[in-house]
């Protein structure tokens, strides 16, 4: 089995806890927020992957913090949601300044005290990462803060799980990948990561023929994967 | 205005009522069924992008029907669904043989009488669109049936939208591409084509900075836009 030397992260929902953001929206529409939380989310991927697959040369690409404003405004129209530029804002400062789960930011601690390089590898784009990651109270602990805008080019894209292995001088199979999405892992896996699937959810796994080198329910898990992998954390 | 030489139409959802699917599901699995369908095509078309996404050679392509099979199997297994292989089974056989909406085969009809060529572009695989035509009652009625399997990749790539005016020997912008799905619409629009969303569902448009030349609520509509582009139909 390949050592792992670095070990990077997916950002949202991974890293940082989006369901802050289901509870605002409730509290915001009351009957109706878990409802427009799931179309956001569902349109904020829907258009990285339609903008991506639309143009290989990143011609439709729009950073990750405007297509998540479109996808609220389109939400809140579906759902016939009155937004307006108030409870707009509010949806969107919870979005920005995300809770970290609450394991992580020992689990993070801990695999750096064993000497794993770390690193986000994120849909989002710089500045809404830099903001997470400062809310998160994560500052300083990532060696490399990746986002696909350098490429233009949402996962699963190959130039976008590029950044990961350039960044690290280290090729993709010495670098463990973590995600809670687990098209996401999936993605990875086939890109050529050592990958760990964080189901949070308890989801079944997605059904594209290729399966995460380790699967957890938390950061907990993943500091035991790592531990298989040869680290002493 | 570009004079419309060709109208190509997508086909599941557009040219397919594939509500019959839903009924059944719920028939199957009373009180769950919609949600199961609407899993089921939320996760057929992730996987689509998913895969097209990440190998944009088409390493990762798998036919339109085997991605069908994979996301019921996920959705309902997500759902918690016993979907023996009996069940499974009556599902599949239900979005084989999807019924035409009402109005669709006479506005056909009456566009091929206008002169004007007919094709079907479409994500499915050829086997499954040979099935679906038959079954529909439109056999016959389409100059060519283009499937996304001739290049491995699904929409919104330009390799998907490129077999129109391949296939028609017309540009793409006097090729009139209609769809109900929104993000279609907007792929083909941004590929070239003139373009017609049917919102069957009255939903908003997609957020993607990018509009249809033309809106409407069903087939007939898009027969009174072909009118305003010149044809005497």
């Amino acid at each position: 089995m390949q050592k792992i030397r670095a070990v990077v992260f997916d950002a949202y929902g991974t890293l940082f806890d989006v369901y802050s953001v289901t509870a605002r929206a409730e509290q915001l529409f009351p009957g109706k927020g878990e409802a427009l939380a799931l179309l956001w989310r569902e349109r904020q991927i829907d258009y990285t992957r339609i903008r991506s697959m639309a143009a290989p040369d990143g011609a439709y690409y729009k950073p990750f913090w405007a297509l998540t404003v479109d996808a609220l405004r389109y939400a809140a129209e579906r759902l016939q949601l009155l937004l307006d530029p108030a409870l707009e804002a509010q949806l969107l400062k919870e979005y920005a300044c995300l809770s970290a789960f609450p394991e992580n930011l020992g689990a993070l601690k801990r695999l750096r005290a064993a000497g794993l390089p770390l690193g986000i590898l994120s849909n989002g784009n710089p500045q809404m990462l830099d903001i997470s990651v400062k809310s998160a109270g994560m500052h300083g602990l990532f060696d490399h803060v990746l986002s696909v805008d350098a490429v233009r080019m949402y996962k699963t894209a190959p130039e976008a799980y590029a950044l990961g292995p350039k960044a690290f001088g280290v090729p993709a199979g010495e670098i463990l990948f973590v995600s809670s999405n687990g098209w996401d892992a999936c993605g990875a896996t086939w890109y050529g990561y050592t990958t760990f699937w964080i189901n949070r959810a308890g989801h079944p796994a997605e059904r594209l023929d290729v399966s995460p080198s380790g699967t957890g329910h938390d950061m907990n898990d993943l500091l035991e994967f790592v531990r298989t992998q040869g680290a002493a954390v």
